[in-house]
């Protein structure tokens, strides 16, 4: 029992042994209870609650969307890391870490190497993040499988563990990874924080948590643990290092977890008091943002996969321009002009004006427009260093004018293209493709998948794979999912 | 060439190829150039400066005393990692990483056991500050070893290197480990961070960079990668978890530049933009720290080392106490009370009143000034669970009474003790022994050594390891200290 959970407890008047959960809603959360002029209520024991509720998650009690959109979530994750597998970013992590590896016990999906499970934990979070293209919560930018997916797949290697006990834990530690993002979201991203990075070690330590068994007290010290090991920044953005940060958030996570299990200690508070994560690291905190609705209301079903591969900010953009191009017949040089109206996270993050790389062209919004319009699509293809330098795309990126415009979301575009022939054609789009609220259908996902591994995998086993994926639940062994995912498997 | 360089070299119409640097110092940093008003000017690429001057570093361009203070500076730390070296949290992390580890390449100082580099670098960062004894940079509370040594040492047992090339590298990685610290304190510390393991790792891998031989370039992405991957809150503090910021610091630092010796990329200015390093991770952002005096002021040059075995800010306390004590000769059970004025850190970091185990006597200024009266002495017997449980010094805790007093700085102290007969003592201390102003000698700090290995190892291996710190400039091969400092060699 922490000092703050006997605090809480002692105001509430609850009886000893309440969870802290419990304690902290009947004593009301800051966004509850106005707080006395001047002075701010103390923060509930959100690191305490988590532990509880970690341990307290089963199979039984996740209701069926929540079961649903955890399969789909490694599914995609699954997709994204054999697609990436072959990249350079991989190729270099890989010779980089061989010397330094462990026993060989966890796969690379899509390879052949063998490493102990932080290197591989850390090797499949890099490969899930090359294109871009892995899932999405939304409502923070996470993306959430890349970290918690990484660290319990290599574990599970290690220590059998079934797919219902596989996809509890996967719920549980994108859960934590989410709700912890949307209690300093969008000021800790704003500051400069790789939110996936920073969140991603307590979703990693969460999930290996609770397949490891660990007890309350132990998970509170992992997450402690996770705390004191954010990675990755926004200016890493277009260079490997962004690939590096979810990677090494699944490996900081299950070293947490790992360390914690054997009795290593860390704060009993480290999210909430004055100088733990939270305020150290952000300059917004919403505490009811972990308490409300914990355990009933999911922030893992609102998860989302991308049709396109590249940021969630460009896809309203590629959505309008694939509808205009088909719809409208439109060819690209029929056009005169692109009129964009954006929101300002789509230039700060996707402003390059003029790629020369693949991975450039995943932070051009100019790239992003034409390449759609050239040639119809926004997959990994379309961000590839040919694509970036054909001269038709080049030209086209020239006629592209996005203007930061008050009123438009992040999640939206208003694009309007003028012909040469003066005529004008026109899309707003509210939700697009692959958003909460006009989802990818599981075959739109596997299809992506089957994009994803076509050269890595035969067409035969990668269907195997998908067939593993989508059965998660019945698996005796989840782990079958990460052996049948190698090359030569 | 970075677009940061190009812009400086053009504004200061300087020739191309001239390095960083230079151009920095002819276009003045923030420090020496008005700002224009309303508009800061542009920060110096100090990433490249950094990079181009680690690379550019020799053991021949080090000033004699900075030689000798790295000297110094490796000797206290060997000897405080094989002191902590059997302390339970080492015990917890060997057993609980064992399974892991890659290939026997490193030694752990005091122990038995072999690990791969990175866990190696990790768990003797871990042990060399188990009892807060290690070396300080005053200027930002830094314990700049740690990281640095622990990374470079491991890396030295791989590949072997020469004790000149080794003693190079550590100032390198300190000095910059530290100029990183001074460019961002103390905002950032105040902010709550753990600063030895958030600039740990940009000095681990400058090191290890310096070690490796790495390009420019490449050094450039390794300090990129560091700084993804900063390590440590300060509600880590009297937990297990304190003493994992250092250790994970190195192996962090480590990891970014063996990562970048093989081709990983990160940005050309990770430290300096907007959504880079200092910019997210502090409030204020002092270039000129960096680039001001750079290879001619070394602030590794500025070292200490602690004569007692807890954190700095109680040593003037300790220091004065026990001069009361032995001085005038005054007994506990005649001491009626004790008022100290102290600076706000003292009452902000060691302010616990009744800690219970040898941990929290390390974070409680009135067990320090109890104990140092009771035992006339702070060493680690003095922070044990016994000492902080001893019924003279529980009861004579009690009698201290520390008051945040304008004017009293961090490094000093003002103590006044009443006695039962109603006579007072008076010490003002303005600088404690193991101050830059009054350093440790050298027969005190090894004295210090062997009574810190004492117990580990024989005495005749222990005066060994320390002539073979002591002549670390002459030594053909910087991994036979690693070696000779392990249980049995």
């Amino acid at each position: 029992m922490t000092m703050n959970r006997r605090f809480l407890l002692g105001a509430a008047g609850l009886a000893l042994g309440a969870p802290a959960l419990q304690a902290a809603q009947a004593a009301g959360t800051p966004a509850e209870i106005p707080a006395p002029a001047g002075k701010a209520p103390p923060p509930p024991p959100v690191t305490r609650i988590l532990a509880e509720w970690i341990q307290g998650s089963t199979f039984d009690s996740l209701p069926e969307n929540v079961r649903r959109e955890g399969v789909r979530s490694l599914l995609n994750w699954v997709g994204v890391a054999i697609g990436g597998s072959h990249h350079e970013t991989v190729d270099i992590a890989v010779s980089a870490l061989q010397p330094f590896s462990g026993p060989p016990q966890a796969s690379l999906l899509g390879r052949t190497e063998r490493f102990d499970i932080m290197n591989a934990a850390f090797l499949n979070g890099v490969a899930s993040h090359i294109f871009d293209f892995d899932d999405t919560h939304l409502k923070t930018i996470i993306h959430p499988a890349g970290p918690v997916a990484s660290a319990i797949l290599a574990y599970a290697e290690m220590k059998p563990v079934s797919g219902k006990a596989f996809l509890d834990a996967l719920v549980v530690g994108i859960e934590v990874e989410c709700r912890i993002g949307n209690m300093v979201y969008p000021n800790h991203y704003d500051a400069g924080w790789h939110i996936t990075g920073t969140c991603g070690p307590f979703g990693a330590a969460a999930a290996a948590a609770k397949l490891m068994g660990l007890t309350v007290e132990q998970t509170v010290f992992a997450l402690g643990l996770a705390a004191s090991q954010p990675v990755g920044l926004r200016e890493s953005f277009g260079s490997m290092n962004k690939s590096f940060n979810p990677g090494r958030a699944a490996a900081n996570g299950l070293f947490a977890a790992i360390l914690a299990a054997k009795g290593f200690t860390s704060s009993e508070q480290m999210i909430e008091v004055r100088r733990g994560w939270a305020q150290t690291i952000s300059t917004k905190q919403d505490w009811s943002q972990i308490t409300e609705g914990l355990g009933s209301r999911y922030e893992s079903a609102l998860n989302t996969y991308k049709p396109f591969a590249c940021g969630i900010v460009m896809h309203p953009t590629i959505d309008a321009a694939i509808q205009i191009r088909d719809e409208d017949h439109v060819k690209p040089e029929d056009i005169r002009s692109v009129d964009l109206k954006v929101h300002p996270l789509v230039l700060e993050l996707t402003g390059k004006t003029a790629p020369k790389t693949g991975l450039e062209g995943k932070f051009s919004i100019y790239h992003a427009a034409a390449v759609a319009f050239v040639e119809g699509a926004g997959g990994e293809k379309q961000f590839s260093d040919r694509a970036v330098n054909d001269p038709r795309v080049v030209a086209l990126r020239q006629k592209i004018h996005p203007v930061v415009t008050p009123g438009i979301d992040a999640a939206q575009v208003d694009m309007t293209v003028t012909l040469n022939d003066g005529r004008t054609l026109h899309r707003h789009i509210v939700h697009a493709i692959g958003s909460v609220e006009k989802p990818m259908t599981d075959a739109q996902l596997e299809a992506k998948f089957k994009d994803l591994a076509d050269g890595v995998l035969p067409a035969a086993q990668a269907d195997h794979v998908l067939t593993l994926c989508r059965s998660l639940p019945d698996l005796k062994d989840a782990a079958d999912i990460a052996r049948a995912g190698v090359q030569g498997a």
